[in-house]
Protein backbone atom coordinates (compact mmCIF):
# COMPACT_ATOMS: atom_id res chain seq x y z
CA UNK A 1 0.00 0.00 0.00
CA UNK A 2 1.26 3.78 -0.63
CA UNK A 3 -0.42 7.42 -0.46
CA UNK A 4 0.23 7.95 -4.25
CA UNK A 5 -2.34 7.24 -6.76
CA UNK A 6 -2.03 4.23 -9.24
CA UNK A 7 -4.05 5.42 -11.56
CA UNK A 8 -3.54 9.25 -11.31
CA UNK A 9 -6.90 9.65 -10.10
CA UNK A 10 -7.01 12.91 -7.91
CA UNK A 11 -7.69 11.47 -4.38
CA UNK A 12 -7.37 13.18 -1.70
CA UNK A 13 -9.39 12.47 1.94
CA UNK A 14 -12.53 14.05 0.79
CA UNK A 15 -12.54 11.33 -1.76
CA UNK A 16 -15.40 8.81 -0.89
CA UNK A 17 -15.35 5.55 -2.56
CA UNK A 18 -18.02 2.96 -2.32
CA UNK A 19 -17.15 -0.64 -2.33
CA UNK A 20 -19.14 -3.79 -2.26
CA UNK A 21 -18.39 -6.05 1.15
CA UNK A 22 -17.44 -5.37 4.62
CA UNK A 23 -14.47 -3.50 6.11
CA UNK A 24 -11.03 -5.89 4.95
CA UNK A 25 -12.68 -7.01 1.80
CA UNK A 26 -10.49 -7.68 -1.25
CA UNK A 27 -12.33 -4.86 -2.70
CA UNK A 28 -11.59 -2.22 0.10
CA UNK A 29 -7.86 -3.64 -1.14
CA UNK A 30 -8.19 -2.87 -5.00
CA UNK A 31 -9.70 0.69 -3.92
CA UNK A 32 -6.97 1.30 -2.01
CA UNK A 33 -4.34 0.10 -4.05
CA UNK A 34 -5.99 2.50 -7.09
CA UNK A 35 -6.53 5.59 -5.04
CA UNK A 36 -4.12 5.66 -2.37
CA UNK A 37 -4.57 5.18 1.36
CA UNK A 38 -5.78 9.19 1.83
CA UNK A 39 -9.23 8.03 0.72
CA UNK A 40 -12.27 7.41 2.85
CA UNK A 41 -14.20 4.15 2.64
CA UNK A 42 -17.65 3.31 2.22
CA UNK A 43 -18.53 -0.29 2.46
CA UNK A 44 -21.79 -1.19 0.92
CA UNK A 45 -23.88 -4.51 1.57
CA UNK A 46 -24.86 -5.20 -1.89
CA UNK A 47 -24.09 -4.81 -5.30
CA UNK A 48 -27.31 -2.83 -5.95
CA UNK A 49 -26.37 -0.65 -3.16
CA UNK A 50 -22.80 0.06 -3.91
CA UNK A 51 -24.16 1.31 -7.83
CA UNK A 52 -26.89 3.49 -6.15
CA UNK A 53 -24.30 5.11 -3.76
CA UNK A 54 -23.16 7.66 -6.46
CA UNK A 55 -26.68 8.96 -6.88
CA UNK A 56 -27.25 9.26 -3.46
CA UNK A 57 -24.71 11.43 -2.75
CA UNK A 58 -23.11 8.55 -0.54
CA UNK A 59 -19.78 8.60 -2.58
CA UNK A 60 -17.86 10.27 -5.13
CA UNK A 61 -16.76 6.73 -6.84
CA UNK A 62 -18.14 3.43 -6.49
CA UNK A 63 -15.68 0.22 -7.64
CA UNK A 64 -16.81 -2.76 -8.71
CA UNK A 65 -15.30 -6.21 -9.46
CA UNK A 66 -16.06 -6.82 -12.69
CA UNK A 67 -14.18 -9.96 -13.34
CA UNK A 68 -11.78 -13.02 -11.72
CA UNK A 69 -9.92 -14.90 -13.96
CA UNK A 70 -11.19 -18.15 -12.62
CA UNK A 71 -14.89 -17.46 -11.62
CA UNK A 72 -15.19 -15.43 -14.99
CA UNK A 73 -17.61 -11.99 -15.20
CA UNK A 74 -19.48 -10.77 -12.49
CA UNK A 75 -22.74 -11.02 -13.66
CA UNK A 76 -24.62 -8.90 -11.41
CA UNK A 77 -22.00 -5.79 -12.30
CA UNK A 78 -22.93 -5.47 -15.61
CA UNK A 79 -26.41 -5.88 -15.96
CA UNK A 80 -26.22 -3.36 -13.03
CA UNK A 81 -23.54 -0.97 -15.44
CA UNK A 82 -26.49 -1.42 -18.05
CA UNK A 83 -29.65 -0.01 -15.40
CA UNK A 84 -27.42 2.58 -14.38
CA UNK A 85 -25.72 5.91 -15.74
CA UNK A 86 -22.23 5.67 -14.38
CA UNK A 87 -18.94 5.57 -16.44
CA UNK A 88 -16.26 3.42 -15.76
CA UNK A 89 -12.71 5.89 -15.50
CA UNK A 90 -10.27 3.32 -14.33
CA UNK A 91 -9.37 0.13 -14.11
CA UNK A 92 -7.43 -2.52 -11.17
CA UNK A 93 -6.40 -6.02 -10.59
CA UNK A 94 -5.40 -7.22 -7.80
CA UNK A 95 -4.18 -10.85 -7.04
CA UNK A 96 -6.56 -12.97 -4.62
CA UNK A 97 -4.73 -14.76 -2.92
CA UNK A 98 -6.81 -17.15 0.45
CA UNK A 99 -5.81 -17.40 3.60
CA UNK A 100 -6.82 -19.96 6.52
CA UNK A 101 -7.70 -17.32 9.04
CA UNK A 102 -8.26 -18.76 13.02
CA UNK A 103 -9.03 -16.46 16.02
CA UNK A 104 -6.33 -16.25 18.58
CA UNK A 105 -5.53 -19.80 20.29
CA UNK A 106 -6.68 -21.75 17.47
CA UNK A 107 -4.02 -24.00 15.34
CA UNK A 108 -5.03 -25.82 12.07
CA UNK A 109 -5.31 -29.18 14.86
CA UNK A 110 -7.83 -27.08 16.73
CA UNK A 111 -10.27 -26.32 13.51
CA UNK A 112 -13.14 -27.76 12.53
CA UNK A 113 -15.54 -25.93 10.29
CA UNK A 114 -14.19 -23.12 7.37
CA UNK A 115 -16.74 -20.35 6.65
CA UNK A 116 -16.31 -17.95 3.43
CA UNK A 117 -18.27 -16.90 0.33
CA UNK A 118 -18.72 -20.07 -1.84
CA UNK A 119 -16.46 -18.85 -4.27
CA UNK A 120 -13.59 -18.85 -1.88
CA UNK A 121 -14.32 -22.28 -0.79
CA UNK A 122 -14.57 -23.85 -4.29
CA UNK A 123 -11.22 -22.05 -4.99
CA UNK A 124 -9.30 -24.09 -2.15
CA UNK A 125 -10.33 -27.56 -3.59
CA UNK A 126 -7.42 -28.99 -2.91
CA UNK A 127 -6.64 -27.33 0.94
CA UNK A 128 -10.14 -29.30 1.51
CA UNK A 129 -9.29 -32.50 -0.10
CA UNK A 130 -5.58 -32.44 1.97
CA UNK A 131 -7.52 -31.65 5.47
CA UNK A 132 -10.94 -34.44 4.81
CA UNK A 133 -12.30 -33.67 8.24
CA UNK A 134 -12.93 -29.82 7.77
CA UNK A 135 -16.42 -29.02 7.73
CA UNK A 136 -17.13 -26.45 4.63
CA UNK A 137 -19.94 -23.71 5.73
CA UNK A 138 -20.83 -20.99 2.81
CA UNK A 139 -20.87 -17.24 4.37
CA UNK A 140 -22.14 -13.73 2.37
CA UNK A 141 -18.18 -12.44 1.89
CA UNK A 142 -15.00 -13.66 3.08
CA UNK A 143 -14.15 -10.50 5.07
CA UNK A 144 -17.70 -10.80 7.43
CA UNK A 145 -16.67 -14.57 7.83
CA UNK A 146 -13.26 -13.60 9.82
CA UNK A 147 -15.03 -10.73 11.56
CA UNK A 148 -17.40 -13.22 13.02
CA UNK A 149 -14.71 -16.21 13.77
CA UNK A 150 -12.88 -13.61 15.50
CA UNK A 151 -15.94 -12.20 17.56
CA UNK A 152 -17.06 -16.12 18.40
CA UNK A 153 -13.48 -16.65 19.77
CA UNK A 154 -14.08 -19.95 18.83
CA UNK A 155 -11.06 -22.20 18.50
CA UNK A 156 -12.86 -24.88 16.08
CA UNK A 157 -14.00 -22.38 13.64
CA UNK A 158 -11.68 -20.60 10.78
CA UNK A 159 -12.53 -18.52 7.87
CA UNK A 160 -10.74 -18.21 4.25
CA UNK A 161 -10.24 -14.55 3.01
CA UNK A 162 -7.35 -12.25 2.18
CA UNK A 163 -4.63 -11.28 4.47
CA UNK A 164 -6.04 -7.70 4.77
CA UNK A 165 -9.20 -9.17 6.43
CA UNK A 166 -6.82 -11.56 9.22
CA UNK A 167 -5.04 -8.05 9.99
CA UNK A 168 -7.95 -6.02 10.09
CA UNK A 169 -10.04 -7.78 12.66
CA UNK A 170 -7.50 -9.31 14.39
CA UNK A 171 -7.40 -12.40 13.11
CA UNK A 172 -4.62 -15.75 12.98
CA UNK A 173 -3.21 -16.58 9.75
CA UNK A 174 -3.29 -20.12 10.37
CA UNK A 175 -2.22 -21.04 6.66
CA UNK A 176 -1.20 -18.73 3.68
CA UNK A 177 -2.26 -19.30 0.00
CA UNK A 178 -4.14 -21.88 0.51
CA UNK A 179 -6.08 -21.58 -2.81
CA UNK A 180 -5.62 -24.16 -5.79
CA UNK A 181 -4.52 -21.99 -8.54
CA UNK A 182 -2.22 -18.83 -7.91
CA UNK A 183 -3.20 -17.11 -11.23
CA UNK A 184 -6.33 -15.61 -9.06
CA UNK A 185 -7.06 -11.89 -10.20
CA UNK A 186 -10.03 -10.00 -9.91
CA UNK A 187 -10.34 -6.96 -12.25
CA UNK A 188 -12.22 -4.22 -10.60
CA UNK A 189 -13.98 -0.67 -12.74
CA UNK A 190 -13.98 2.47 -10.92
CA UNK A 191 -17.28 4.67 -11.72
CA UNK A 192 -17.84 8.06 -11.83
CA UNK A 193 -21.27 10.37 -12.01
CA UNK A 194 -19.46 12.67 -14.94
CA UNK A 195 -17.46 10.57 -18.19
CA UNK A 196 -13.48 11.56 -17.85
CA UNK A 197 -11.10 10.52 -20.73
CA UNK A 198 -7.66 10.82 -18.93
CA UNK A 199 -4.28 11.39 -20.75
CA UNK A 200 -3.14 7.29 -21.20
CA UNK A 201 -6.41 6.32 -21.70
CA UNK A 202 -6.15 2.69 -23.93
CA UNK A 203 -8.98 0.95 -23.27
CA UNK A 204 -12.43 1.43 -24.18
CA UNK A 205 -15.61 -0.37 -22.92
CA UNK A 206 -18.78 -0.16 -24.75
CA UNK A 207 -22.15 -2.37 -24.71
CA UNK A 208 -24.58 -2.74 -27.90
CA UNK A 209 -27.60 -4.52 -29.03
CA UNK A 210 -27.56 -5.50 -32.77
CA UNK A 211 -30.80 -5.32 -35.36
CA UNK A 212 -31.44 -9.08 -35.85
CA UNK A 213 -30.40 -10.95 -32.87
CA UNK A 214 -26.71 -12.22 -32.79
CA UNK A 215 -26.74 -12.27 -36.63
CA UNK A 216 -24.89 -9.17 -36.98
CA UNK A 217 -22.39 -9.68 -34.70
CA UNK A 218 -19.32 -9.98 -37.49
CA UNK A 219 -20.23 -6.58 -39.10
CA UNK A 220 -20.27 -4.72 -35.70
CA UNK A 221 -16.84 -6.11 -35.30
CA UNK A 222 -15.69 -5.57 -38.24
CA UNK A 223 -14.47 -1.53 -38.26
CA UNK A 224 -12.96 -2.42 -35.56
CA UNK A 225 -10.95 -5.52 -36.96
CA UNK A 226 -10.14 -3.34 -40.28
CA UNK A 227 -8.02 -0.56 -38.21
CA UNK A 228 -6.45 -3.00 -36.04
CA UNK A 229 -8.37 -2.72 -32.84
CA UNK A 230 -7.86 -5.83 -30.38
CA UNK A 231 -11.25 -7.28 -28.67
CA UNK A 232 -9.90 -7.55 -25.02
CA UNK A 233 -13.37 -9.30 -24.02
CA UNK A 234 -16.61 -9.63 -25.44
CA UNK A 235 -19.19 -10.55 -22.66
CA UNK A 236 -23.02 -11.26 -23.47
CA UNK A 237 -26.02 -10.66 -20.59
CA UNK A 238 -29.47 -10.91 -21.71
CA UNK A 239 -31.93 -8.29 -23.09
CA UNK A 240 -34.92 -9.08 -19.85
CA UNK A 241 -37.80 -8.27 -21.96
CA UNK A 242 -36.96 -9.80 -25.63
CA UNK A 243 -36.27 -13.17 -24.55
CA UNK A 244 -33.08 -14.71 -26.71
CA UNK A 245 -31.68 -10.94 -27.17
CA UNK A 246 -28.56 -9.80 -26.02
CA UNK A 247 -26.77 -6.56 -24.68
CA UNK A 248 -23.09 -7.47 -26.22
CA UNK A 249 -20.26 -5.87 -23.87
CA UNK A 250 -17.40 -5.26 -25.63
CA UNK A 251 -13.57 -3.75 -23.77
CA UNK A 252 -11.55 -2.60 -27.08
CA UNK A 253 -7.69 -1.70 -27.06
CA UNK A 254 -8.76 1.72 -28.09
CA UNK A 255 -8.83 5.17 -27.01
CA UNK A 256 -11.48 8.06 -27.69
CA UNK A 257 -8.64 10.46 -27.97
CA UNK A 258 -7.48 8.28 -31.45
CA UNK A 259 -9.34 9.98 -34.43
CA UNK A 260 -9.32 6.82 -35.55
CA UNK A 261 -11.38 5.28 -32.84
CA UNK A 262 -14.00 8.32 -33.49
CA UNK A 263 -14.41 6.73 -36.89
CA UNK A 264 -14.68 2.67 -36.25
CA UNK A 265 -17.82 4.24 -33.85
CA UNK A 266 -19.38 5.81 -36.05
CA UNK A 267 -19.06 2.96 -38.17
CA UNK A 268 -20.61 1.39 -35.64
CA UNK A 269 -23.21 2.92 -34.40
CA UNK A 270 -24.79 2.69 -38.42
CA UNK A 271 -24.90 -1.22 -37.80
CA UNK A 272 -26.00 -1.85 -34.37
CA UNK A 273 -29.41 -0.77 -32.92
CA UNK A 274 -27.56 0.84 -30.28
CA UNK A 275 -24.05 1.59 -29.06
CA UNK A 276 -23.44 3.03 -25.43
CA UNK A 277 -20.07 4.34 -24.28
CA UNK A 278 -19.27 3.11 -21.18
CA UNK A 279 -15.71 4.26 -20.82
CA UNK A 280 -12.49 5.04 -21.82
CA UNK A 281 -9.86 4.76 -19.62
CA UNK A 282 -6.01 3.73 -19.03
CA UNK A 283 -5.55 -0.18 -18.85
CA UNK A 284 -4.85 -1.37 -15.32
CA UNK A 285 -1.77 -3.29 -17.17
CA UNK A 286 0.08 -0.10 -18.12
CA UNK A 287 0.04 1.28 -14.22
CA UNK A 288 0.22 -2.26 -13.10
CA UNK A 289 4.19 -2.20 -11.45
CA UNK A 290 3.80 -5.30 -9.78
CA UNK A 291 3.52 -6.57 -13.40
CA UNK A 292 0.37 -9.20 -11.84
CA UNK A 293 -1.78 -8.27 -14.96
CA UNK A 294 -0.57 -10.02 -18.05
CA UNK A 295 -3.18 -8.57 -20.57
CA UNK A 296 -2.98 -10.78 -23.70
CA UNK A 297 -2.68 -8.66 -27.19
CA UNK B 1 -46.80 -33.32 -19.14
CA UNK B 2 -47.95 -35.88 -21.34
CA UNK B 3 -46.09 -39.27 -22.43
CA UNK B 4 -45.01 -38.75 -25.88
CA UNK B 5 -41.34 -37.15 -26.50
CA UNK B 6 -40.84 -33.72 -27.73
CA UNK B 7 -38.10 -34.13 -29.50
CA UNK B 8 -37.94 -37.55 -31.04
CA UNK B 9 -35.85 -38.92 -28.62
CA UNK B 10 -36.43 -42.52 -27.32
CA UNK B 11 -37.27 -42.42 -23.73
CA UNK B 12 -38.59 -45.58 -22.14
CA UNK B 13 -38.88 -46.90 -18.25
CA UNK B 14 -34.98 -48.27 -18.96
CA UNK B 15 -33.91 -44.09 -19.77
CA UNK B 16 -32.38 -42.43 -16.91
CA UNK B 17 -32.20 -39.06 -16.71
CA UNK B 18 -30.19 -36.76 -14.06
CA UNK B 19 -30.90 -33.20 -13.35
CA UNK B 20 -30.23 -31.15 -10.64
CA UNK B 21 -31.68 -30.18 -7.73
CA UNK B 22 -34.30 -31.72 -5.54
CA UNK B 23 -37.56 -33.98 -7.01
CA UNK B 24 -40.32 -31.18 -8.28
CA UNK B 25 -37.51 -28.96 -9.19
CA UNK B 26 -38.07 -26.77 -12.48
CA UNK B 27 -35.04 -29.34 -14.15
CA UNK B 28 -37.22 -32.15 -13.87
CA UNK B 29 -40.25 -30.97 -15.20
CA UNK B 30 -37.90 -30.07 -18.27
CA UNK B 31 -36.78 -33.65 -18.61
CA UNK B 32 -40.22 -34.62 -18.58
CA UNK B 33 -41.36 -32.27 -21.03
CA UNK B 34 -38.47 -33.29 -23.37
CA UNK B 35 -38.63 -37.12 -22.69
CA UNK B 36 -41.97 -37.57 -21.77
CA UNK B 37 -43.20 -39.25 -18.23
CA UNK B 38 -41.82 -42.80 -18.77
CA UNK B 39 -38.53 -42.12 -18.12
CA UNK B 40 -36.53 -42.70 -14.63
CA UNK B 41 -35.01 -39.55 -12.79
CA UNK B 42 -32.22 -39.45 -11.24
CA UNK B 43 -31.98 -35.80 -9.09
CA UNK B 44 -28.51 -35.16 -8.35
CA UNK B 45 -27.37 -32.36 -5.81
CA UNK B 46 -24.41 -30.43 -7.46
CA UNK B 47 -24.07 -29.54 -10.86
CA UNK B 48 -20.75 -31.63 -10.31
CA UNK B 49 -22.59 -34.23 -9.61
CA UNK B 50 -25.11 -33.85 -12.46
CA UNK B 51 -21.84 -34.05 -15.01
CA UNK B 52 -20.70 -37.10 -13.40
CA UNK B 53 -24.00 -39.08 -13.12
CA UNK B 54 -23.48 -40.35 -17.12
CA UNK B 55 -19.97 -41.38 -16.58
CA UNK B 56 -20.16 -43.27 -13.46
CA UNK B 57 -23.27 -45.02 -15.16
CA UNK B 58 -25.56 -43.27 -12.67
CA UNK B 59 -27.60 -41.82 -15.41
CA UNK B 60 -27.89 -41.77 -19.35
CA UNK B 61 -28.70 -38.61 -20.02
CA UNK B 62 -27.90 -35.82 -18.02
CA UNK B 63 -30.48 -32.12 -18.11
CA UNK B 64 -28.22 -28.82 -17.38
CA UNK B 65 -29.61 -25.34 -17.96
CA UNK B 66 -27.64 -23.35 -19.50
CA UNK B 67 -29.85 -20.23 -19.52
CA UNK B 68 -31.97 -18.50 -18.40
CA UNK B 69 -34.07 -15.45 -19.86
CA UNK B 70 -33.56 -12.91 -16.82
CA UNK B 71 -30.29 -14.24 -14.80
CA UNK B 72 -28.59 -15.30 -18.07
CA UNK B 73 -26.07 -18.06 -19.04
CA UNK B 74 -25.20 -20.34 -16.32
CA UNK B 75 -21.52 -19.87 -15.98
CA UNK B 76 -21.11 -23.82 -13.75
CA UNK B 77 -22.82 -25.19 -16.41
CA UNK B 78 -20.63 -24.09 -19.29
CA UNK B 79 -17.40 -24.49 -17.20
CA UNK B 80 -18.28 -28.16 -16.40
CA UNK B 81 -19.33 -28.89 -20.07
CA UNK B 82 -15.85 -27.99 -20.93
CA UNK B 83 -14.22 -29.80 -18.41
CA UNK B 84 -16.24 -32.84 -19.67
CA UNK B 85 -16.63 -34.74 -22.34
CA UNK B 86 -20.59 -34.91 -23.00
CA UNK B 87 -22.42 -34.16 -25.92
CA UNK B 88 -25.33 -31.83 -26.46
CA UNK B 89 -27.96 -34.25 -28.20
CA UNK B 90 -30.97 -31.93 -27.49
CA UNK B 91 -32.50 -28.70 -25.89
CA UNK B 92 -35.89 -27.79 -23.99
CA UNK B 93 -37.19 -24.60 -23.15
CA UNK B 94 -39.37 -24.13 -19.96
CA UNK B 95 -41.45 -21.37 -18.28
CA UNK B 96 -40.53 -20.56 -15.07
CA UNK B 97 -43.74 -19.42 -13.00
CA UNK B 98 -43.52 -18.57 -9.31
CA UNK B 99 -46.00 -19.79 -6.73
CA UNK B 100 -45.89 -18.62 -3.06
CA UNK B 101 -46.41 -22.02 -1.57
CA UNK B 102 -47.38 -22.81 2.05
CA UNK B 103 -48.31 -25.93 4.35
CA UNK B 104 -51.56 -26.97 4.83
CA UNK B 105 -54.14 -24.56 6.99
CA UNK B 106 -51.24 -21.13 5.67
CA UNK B 107 -52.95 -18.36 4.55
CA UNK B 108 -51.54 -15.21 2.69
CA UNK B 109 -52.63 -13.52 6.17
CA UNK B 110 -50.89 -16.27 8.16
CA UNK B 111 -47.28 -16.08 6.68
CA UNK B 112 -44.26 -14.42 7.86
CA UNK B 113 -41.17 -15.68 6.20
CA UNK B 114 -40.98 -16.65 2.39
CA UNK B 115 -37.50 -18.96 1.57
CA UNK B 116 -36.38 -20.08 -1.72
CA UNK B 117 -33.33 -19.92 -3.62
CA UNK B 118 -32.08 -16.41 -3.90
CA UNK B 119 -32.12 -16.30 -7.50
CA UNK B 120 -36.16 -17.16 -7.51
CA UNK B 121 -36.57 -14.34 -4.45
CA UNK B 122 -34.67 -11.71 -6.61
CA UNK B 123 -37.37 -12.70 -9.30
CA UNK B 124 -39.96 -11.58 -7.58
CA UNK B 125 -39.66 -8.13 -5.82
CA UNK B 126 -42.97 -6.54 -6.75
CA UNK B 127 -44.57 -8.98 -4.50
CA UNK B 128 -41.71 -8.56 -1.76
CA UNK B 129 -42.95 -4.83 -2.26
CA UNK B 130 -46.57 -5.38 -2.14
CA UNK B 131 -46.60 -7.26 0.89
CA UNK B 132 -43.52 -5.53 3.00
CA UNK B 133 -44.18 -7.45 6.04
CA UNK B 134 -42.58 -10.91 4.38
CA UNK B 135 -38.98 -11.54 5.19
CA UNK B 136 -36.94 -13.09 2.55
CA UNK B 137 -34.80 -15.92 3.60
CA UNK B 138 -32.47 -17.64 1.27
CA UNK B 139 -32.09 -21.77 0.80
CA UNK B 140 -30.27 -23.80 -1.95
CA UNK B 141 -33.33 -24.07 -3.94
CA UNK B 142 -36.80 -23.86 -4.72
CA UNK B 143 -37.79 -27.70 -4.77
CA UNK B 144 -35.96 -28.32 -1.18
CA UNK B 145 -37.88 -25.16 0.26
CA UNK B 146 -40.83 -26.49 -0.56
CA UNK B 147 -40.22 -29.82 0.94
CA UNK B 148 -38.76 -28.16 3.87
CA UNK B 149 -42.27 -26.18 4.90
CA UNK B 150 -44.26 -28.71 4.14
CA UNK B 151 -42.10 -31.18 6.63
CA UNK B 152 -42.35 -28.37 9.31
CA UNK B 153 -46.26 -27.62 8.99
CA UNK B 154 -45.38 -23.64 10.29
CA UNK B 155 -48.40 -21.70 8.85
CA UNK B 156 -45.86 -19.23 9.19
CA UNK B 157 -43.58 -20.28 6.67
CA UNK B 158 -44.14 -20.17 2.85
CA UNK B 159 -41.47 -21.25 0.02
CA UNK B 160 -41.55 -19.93 -3.80
CA UNK B 161 -41.13 -22.69 -6.42
CA UNK B 162 -43.07 -23.97 -9.56
CA UNK B 163 -46.45 -25.50 -9.50
CA UNK B 164 -44.87 -28.85 -9.93
CA UNK B 165 -42.93 -28.66 -6.58
CA UNK B 166 -46.12 -27.69 -4.56
CA UNK B 167 -47.94 -30.59 -6.08
CA UNK B 168 -44.99 -33.19 -5.62
CA UNK B 169 -44.71 -32.43 -1.70
CA UNK B 170 -48.16 -31.71 -1.10
CA UNK B 171 -48.12 -28.07 -0.32
CA UNK B 172 -51.09 -25.26 -0.75
CA UNK B 173 -50.66 -22.71 -3.79
CA UNK B 174 -51.74 -19.05 -1.96
CA UNK B 175 -50.71 -17.19 -5.14
CA UNK B 176 -49.43 -18.02 -8.11
CA UNK B 177 -47.47 -15.65 -11.09
CA UNK B 178 -45.18 -14.08 -8.43
CA UNK B 179 -42.65 -13.26 -10.45
CA UNK B 180 -42.14 -9.48 -11.91
CA UNK B 181 -41.81 -10.50 -15.48
CA UNK B 182 -43.13 -13.51 -17.69
CA UNK B 183 -40.68 -13.35 -19.85
CA UNK B 184 -39.01 -15.84 -17.73
CA UNK B 185 -37.51 -19.35 -19.78
CA UNK B 186 -34.96 -21.65 -18.45
CA UNK B 187 -33.35 -23.49 -21.54
CA UNK B 188 -31.62 -26.76 -20.72
CA UNK B 189 -29.87 -29.19 -22.51
CA UNK B 190 -29.25 -32.67 -23.02
CA UNK B 191 -26.22 -34.70 -22.68
CA UNK B 192 -25.61 -38.13 -23.53
CA UNK B 193 -22.14 -39.70 -23.91
CA UNK B 194 -21.84 -40.02 -27.64
CA UNK B 195 -22.81 -37.58 -30.26
CA UNK B 196 -25.69 -37.70 -32.10
CA UNK B 197 -27.21 -35.42 -35.15
CA UNK B 198 -30.67 -36.01 -35.83
CA UNK B 199 -32.97 -35.68 -38.26
CA UNK B 200 -33.97 -31.59 -37.67
CA UNK B 201 -30.69 -30.72 -36.52
CA UNK B 202 -30.69 -27.00 -37.06
CA UNK B 203 -28.31 -25.80 -34.10
CA UNK B 204 -24.55 -26.12 -34.04
CA UNK B 205 -22.86 -25.44 -30.39
CA UNK B 206 -19.27 -25.52 -30.43
CA UNK B 207 -16.29 -23.76 -28.09
CA UNK B 208 -13.22 -22.50 -29.31
CA UNK B 209 -10.15 -20.40 -28.19
CA UNK B 210 -8.80 -17.52 -30.99
CA UNK B 211 -5.05 -17.82 -31.16
CA UNK B 212 -4.49 -13.50 -29.86
CA UNK B 213 -6.73 -13.37 -27.43
CA UNK B 214 -9.84 -12.43 -28.77
CA UNK B 215 -8.46 -9.91 -31.81
CA UNK B 216 -9.15 -12.87 -33.64
CA UNK B 217 -12.69 -13.37 -33.05
CA UNK B 218 -14.22 -11.06 -36.09
CA UNK B 219 -12.14 -13.25 -38.47
CA UNK B 220 -13.61 -16.46 -36.73
CA UNK B 221 -16.97 -15.61 -37.05
CA UNK B 222 -16.63 -14.40 -41.25
CA UNK B 223 -16.59 -17.66 -42.38
CA UNK B 224 -20.31 -18.46 -40.55
CA UNK B 225 -21.37 -14.94 -41.44
CA UNK B 226 -20.27 -15.05 -44.89
CA UNK B 227 -22.69 -18.26 -45.29
CA UNK B 228 -25.38 -16.01 -43.80
CA UNK B 229 -25.64 -18.43 -40.47
CA UNK B 230 -27.32 -17.08 -37.80
CA UNK B 231 -24.96 -17.12 -34.79
CA UNK B 232 -27.92 -17.31 -31.82
CA UNK B 233 -25.39 -17.02 -28.73
CA UNK B 234 -21.98 -15.81 -27.99
CA UNK B 235 -20.55 -16.58 -24.31
CA UNK B 236 -17.32 -16.39 -22.93
CA UNK B 237 -15.64 -18.05 -20.23
CA UNK B 238 -12.16 -17.68 -18.51
CA UNK B 239 -8.61 -20.05 -19.67
CA UNK B 240 -8.54 -20.65 -16.22
CA UNK B 241 -4.40 -20.91 -16.13
CA UNK B 242 -4.30 -18.21 -18.88
CA UNK B 243 -5.56 -15.05 -17.58
CA UNK B 244 -7.21 -12.78 -19.60
CA UNK B 245 -7.85 -15.03 -22.22
CA UNK B 246 -10.87 -17.14 -22.92
CA UNK B 247 -13.10 -19.99 -24.12
CA UNK B 248 -15.76 -18.62 -27.16
CA UNK B 249 -18.82 -20.46 -26.92
CA UNK B 250 -21.25 -20.02 -30.26
CA UNK B 251 -24.69 -21.31 -30.73
CA UNK B 252 -25.11 -20.91 -34.40
CA UNK B 253 -28.25 -21.70 -36.52
CA UNK B 254 -26.40 -24.58 -38.62
CA UNK B 255 -26.83 -28.61 -39.39
CA UNK B 256 -23.91 -30.71 -39.71
CA UNK B 257 -25.84 -32.67 -42.24
CA UNK B 258 -25.33 -29.54 -44.78
CA UNK B 259 -22.05 -29.05 -46.57
CA UNK B 260 -22.07 -25.55 -45.95
CA UNK B 261 -21.80 -25.74 -42.30
CA UNK B 262 -18.77 -28.25 -42.79
CA UNK B 263 -17.18 -26.09 -44.85
CA UNK B 264 -17.18 -23.09 -42.67
CA UNK B 265 -16.41 -25.35 -39.26
CA UNK B 266 -13.14 -25.88 -41.63
CA UNK B 267 -12.42 -22.28 -42.33
CA UNK B 268 -13.03 -21.92 -38.54
CA UNK B 269 -10.35 -24.60 -37.87
CA UNK B 270 -7.87 -23.29 -39.85
CA UNK B 271 -8.05 -19.48 -38.01
CA UNK B 272 -8.61 -20.83 -34.80
CA UNK B 273 -6.43 -22.44 -31.73
CA UNK B 274 -8.93 -25.13 -31.14
CA UNK B 275 -12.29 -26.12 -31.81
CA UNK B 276 -14.72 -28.46 -30.65
CA UNK B 277 -18.01 -29.53 -31.35
CA UNK B 278 -20.62 -29.49 -28.72
CA UNK B 279 -23.34 -31.32 -30.79
CA UNK B 280 -26.05 -30.29 -33.41
CA UNK B 281 -29.80 -30.75 -32.54
CA UNK B 282 -33.21 -29.81 -32.98
CA UNK B 283 -33.74 -26.51 -31.69
CA UNK B 284 -36.80 -26.15 -28.68
CA UNK B 285 -37.84 -24.04 -31.10
CA UNK B 286 -39.11 -26.27 -34.14
CA UNK B 287 -40.72 -28.56 -31.78
CA UNK B 288 -41.99 -25.94 -28.85
CA UNK B 289 -45.82 -27.06 -29.69
CA UNK B 290 -46.87 -24.20 -26.49
CA UNK B 291 -45.48 -20.99 -28.53
CA UNK B 292 -43.06 -20.33 -25.62
CA UNK B 293 -39.90 -20.09 -26.89
CA UNK B 294 -39.72 -17.17 -29.35
CA UNK B 295 -36.37 -17.32 -30.88
CA UNK B 296 -35.02 -14.63 -32.60
CA UNK B 297 -32.73 -15.21 -36.38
Amino acid sequence: MNTTTAQGTRANSATRVAFQGERGAFSEEAALRLLGEGIALVPRPTFESLFAAVGEGAADFALAPVENTLAGSVQRSYDLLLEGALHIVAEVIIPVRHCLVGCRGSSLDSIRTVESHPVALAQCERFFAAHARLRRVTADDTAGSVAEIVRRADPTRAAIAGRRAAEFYGGVILREGVEDDRENYTRFVLLAPVPEVREGADKLSLVMTLPDGLGALCAALAPFARRRVDLLKIESRPVKAEPWSYHIFLDLRASLLEADTAEALAELRERAASVRVLGCYPSARANEAEGLARLKD
